[in-house]
């Protein structure tokens, strides 16, 4: 059986057309070939450099002199000096008109946010300046608008105030936020520079769909103790607020200007050519709200306003930065949990853009930038920043050209900052809750949640679990039960792999699943199995028992019709792109019981790395070369040919 | 460009020979079809019987009347009935000199075990006689020697105590062991009744192989301190025992028969038909040694004996069962513990017997078959039980035809029980010691350590964090770190798959790794990838880093050579085995950039389940059907046709 006449068994080597004479068969046999030999130092250099530098990034350095290179080395550490030079008056009047739309939207969402992570409202307007600044030099992304987002500071305030009351102990919580704030970009930074970016990979879309949902949701009903004018303020995140007091005034004027905003909302999500028309619209109900307070501030006891905030730029804070303690390590924790959310939804937004122009984010380089800016932040009384998806887009259609607009954007909060504060005094509250209300309710995407449950389920599943784990457990523990299921889906993938029959199509070297495709037909005295997975420990029972069963099920089949048995399984390895040592004993185990039954076993086109374990382990030997094809037709063919002198 | 002109496109549901004549091509073009329709719950289903019936378990009902259902049903609850009816004497015979073979290892080694558990020594007696009982009707292994094993007795006795003395509090600490046993048995019966067996499969052989040499040099270096004759008893696992005193009577006595058992081991290894050498080994020591002691009694002062042994069958102990009281978690983390490992070391050896002698055993069935005789066993005075791997082998090389050695092996240990406790009395503990050490020591297994270092440097490495967790950091953790290190290593080849690039072989149609396959040639105008991965939210941002990394590199080495550039990017879907929402996105991404470029990319082979979910997220559309085929020599050819007229 095993005679082969024609294998050109050294193909691999001198280039393949050693076709020996051959009295029974026309056609030429490939056999299967080891990938080109390497020492275990040169396979774990190309696997570590795979690991952490997919993107080759040093291939722009190639072949440059010592000078260029040092030019490259430093536009690579400051982006702004690649596009800063070839800066000119055209690309800055869109700059100017992007950076003042944004800073409209971005000084009214930066006092709201930092209402929302518990922290003094100034906190919210000194982190959109610092952090703005630092990202123009270092950011790679041309449209990212950096500030306080809602998720990260939902986050932030509900991971701290469990522990620490804003009210009673405000000077600790501050020092808390900024040592957060400094380890999440701690955490920021050194996953960029040790190139560990996949870790964000972990939080797929599906999980942050949930994710955000849940986060709006909580978020929306805190929001709704301000729109109800309560004054009582529960620190812990509840889904019924106490309703211990309220004001009809208070009431009545938070709904108007919450139905104003939505109206906006809705008006430039059906147009987007108006969408400066909700990015107008905070700073405008900021305004109109405060003149009317201001107009009738005599009789408006009932309505709570912002009150003074201090004039003058952003105090240092290095010396509140909190290295010791009983707080450390809920400090850490939480800036690992908003690090890693705040990063995500920066690293996504500035790769969401850059696509839309057709340029590269560097994610690795990214990720440095954002720590960079929020380690800087947390010495200058800011709290976590990074790309916010709402202004970025606001930022995108107004014509943002570079990053420009970030210092533009950062001057105007300089102006506010410097001159303007006063004018916030009699701004009410409710207005700050409508902003934060219309800017998450944007969060919950039930058009991908709908879109998640018709073409994945299990992707649906993450997408369900992290929403009720954030709405009913917490943030850090909804999550983490949300990147469990991920996993768990990739590891059920791979502990219940697809086997599937194969048949040929007639008239064609073509092997298909007899299942799929009607015309495919079984090859007579063959059992064609494609094996649809890598053969690891976790799946290497399972699929010997599932080999064993289609051998048993073809043999009842022919059996019941013909009386007679077929002689050859053929294992189609094709997608069998790992296999680890349980595997190689599955594979043996499976071939051992064959020859029991007198079927013999033959392996066809495995891929490079198992080919060489197989042949680390011996296995090969027990094979014997005559049983590795390279496709299936010329395995059939070549088998059959074998056949027919001895029927 | 799209002309595909003969493309078959009702290939999948008319039989496929609908071939129109054609000007330009004369092959036949095959569509990609979509897998038959099936609705969610059809699809659940499926998923679910291929997740927890994988062996179609019910296969053999089929066709049947009722009555001989329901026998085969009883048979299958019992195997007893299936083997029992044609039981005959040759067999019993053979059963009956494997039997007491095996009763003479298991009476010197449960007498041990129990010692290694920190438990009494007649308890290992009665764990030798009613499990075999139960096994032998419940159990589906012919060969399967059933009693204590030194693994599960040594993680037993360290994880109680730790926690209870078992020298200050023995009530205590035997009415934990038996708690822990009741839980462990119910832990195994619930796996094998909710067919979760794959739960095991995760302590994949290469953690086994560190685990067990880990527990194995523990053990030894704990038992030293017997062999050294020292009295004083450390509860917790520590490496270098105190050494407060000794006797050198004791130390003689010890490392002579230490070196006996050795050599008789050692004879058996070197010659598998002087099996029987080690098999009797232990039983001669005993009887020698504890003769030894009898005649020089007056004189032994420093050497320990067991002493007074209780005559009598097994009391029965559920009364002593303990659930409720503080230390009910620890009883069972303790039996899922031990439950889990010796369920591995049971399966393992069943089906390794089992495939010697060519018959199957079910994995789930087994697993309660071994549960129940746990959960039997902790009413009637009976630590954890599994099939030991040791006295299994002695089993089968004995000649054992069935279950019934079992039965005669508790026959015997009946008789022990009854009758010849008081033989024990002067048995001195130092042969226990040395009867533990030679059992341990062959589970020391280096060569399989090399094997795994030679083929899988991951699996070594799972191998090494599993030996060195359990030799200094603890049983249940390093189990658990090796568990991660397994399923980290699937992660890592999900979250960094391979990308092959393709080449022609002249003159087939086979395209093959063009660094792996030297005859193998770029086909002009095209960019053949092969991707070697599901496609996940793991790697969706690598795989699309990595392809346009690919395509850089092509446009580069094309210009650098012709000047000209490549028109049509090739990606080979057929080892991409699933795809979820993130993979789709990935794919309409890389699409988009493309088509920015001018180039366009064609997908080839896509997988049943991977078909389907581009069909539903409606991503085909933009593809259009005619971006997909079955073959790349059928894309390259097709489409190099279509270019013909417009060069």
């Amino acid at each position: 059986m095993d005679v082969n006449s024609n294998r050109s068994e050294d193909l691999c080597n001198n280039g393949g057309t050693a076709t020996t004479p051959t009295e029974k068969v026309s056609m030429e046999i490939h056999s299967v070939c080891l990938p080109p030999k390497k020492s275990t130092f040169q396979k774990l250099k190309h696997r570590l450099s795979d690991i952490f530098f997919p993107d080759d990034p040093l291939y722009r350095f190639k072949d440059q002199t010592w000078c260029k290179k040092l030019v490259l080395g430093l536009q690579c550490l400051f982006p702004i000096l690649q596009w800063g030079s070839h800066y000119h008056l055209k690309l800055f009047r869109s700059d100017i008109i992007s950076g003042l739309t944004i800073a409209s939207l971005a000084i009214p969402q930066g006092i709201s946010y930092a209402k929302l992570a518990n922290l003094p409202p100034i906190v919210g307007l000194y982190s959109s300046f610092v952090p703005p600044l630092i990202y123009s030099v270092l950011g790679s992304s041309k449209h990212l608008a950096v500030g306080p987002v809602s998720i990260a500071s939902l986050v932030m305030g509900t991971m701290l105030s469990e522990n620490v009351s804003p009210a009673a102990d405000p000077i600790l919580y501050l020092e808390l936020a900024f040592t957060a704030t400094f380890f999440s970009g701690l955490f920021q930074a050194s996953l960029g520079l040790l190139r560990l970016g996949f870790v964000i990979d972990f939080l797929s879309k599906a999980t942050l769909v949930g994710f955000m949902a849940g986060a709006a949701v909580i978020v929306s009903l805190q929001q709704l103790k301000g729109l109800l004018g309560i004054v009582h303020f529960t620190t812990k995140m509840q889904l019924i607020p106490v309703l211990t007091s309220w004001s009809w005034e208070t009431i009545v004027m938070g709904f108007s200007f919450l139905s104003l905003l939505l109206t906006a909302r809705h008006i430039s999500m059906k147009k987007p050519k108006l969408f400066w028309i909700s990015a107008a619209a905070p700073l405008t109900s900021v305004i109109l709200s405060t003149l009317f307070i201001f107009c009738i501030k005599s009789k408006a006891h009932g309505i709570s306003i912002i009150g003074h905030l201090k004039q003058g730029l952003n105090p240092p804070s290095a010396n509140m930065l909190y290295f010791n303690g009983q707080y450390l390590a809920l400090a850490i924790k939480t800036g690992l949990v908003t690090g890693i959310l705040s990063l995500t939804e920066g690293v996504a937004v500035g790769r969401t853009f850059a696509s839309l122009k057709n340029y590269q984010v560097d994610g690795n380089k990214e990720m440095m930038a954002i720590g960079l800016m929020n380690m800087a932040g947390s010495c200058t009384s800011c709290y976590v920043t990074t790309g916010s998806f709402s202004r970025s887009a606001v930022n995108f259609n107004a014509g943002a050209q570079t990053a420009v607009s970030n210092i533009v954007l950062a001057t105007a909060v300089l102006v506010t900052l410097l001159f303007l504060m006063p004018l916030f005094y009699y701004t009410p509250n409710v207005i700050l809750a409508a902003i934060i209300i219309t800017a998450v309710i944007g969060l919950i995407d039930y058009e991908a949640a709908y879109k998640l449950w018709k073409t994945d389920k299990l992707d649906f599943l993450a997408c369900t679990c992290s929403f009720f784990g954030v709405l009913f457990i917490s943030v850090p523990l909804g999550l983490a039960i949300a990147v469990g299921v991920s996993v768990f889906k990739i590891l059920l993938h791979v502990t219940r792999p697809n086997t599937v029959l194969l048949g040929n199509i007639p008239g064609t070297h073509i092997y298909q699943s007899l299942n799929r495709y009607k015309e495919a037909s079984r090859v007579p005295s063959f059992l064609i199995l494609a094996i649809e997975s890598p053969i690891y420990f976790a799946n290497s029972t399972y699929l010997q028992e599932r080999m064993l069963r289609w051998i048993r099920e073809e043999e009842e089949r022919i059996k019941a019709k013909h009386g007679s048995r077929y002689q050859k399984s053929i294992a189609m390895l094709s997608a069998v792109t790992a296999m680890d040592t349980s595997g190689i004993d599955m594979v043996c185990e499976v071939k051992k019981m064959l020859d029991k039954r007198s079927l013999e076993l033959v392996l066809v086109n495995p891929v490079a790395s198992v080919m060489e374990k197989m042949h680390h382990s011996n296995i090969l030997d027990s094979f014997g070369t005559s049983s590795l094809y390279l496709t299936v037709g010329e395995a059939v063919d070549d088998i059959s040919a074998s056949w027919k002198p001895h029927p």
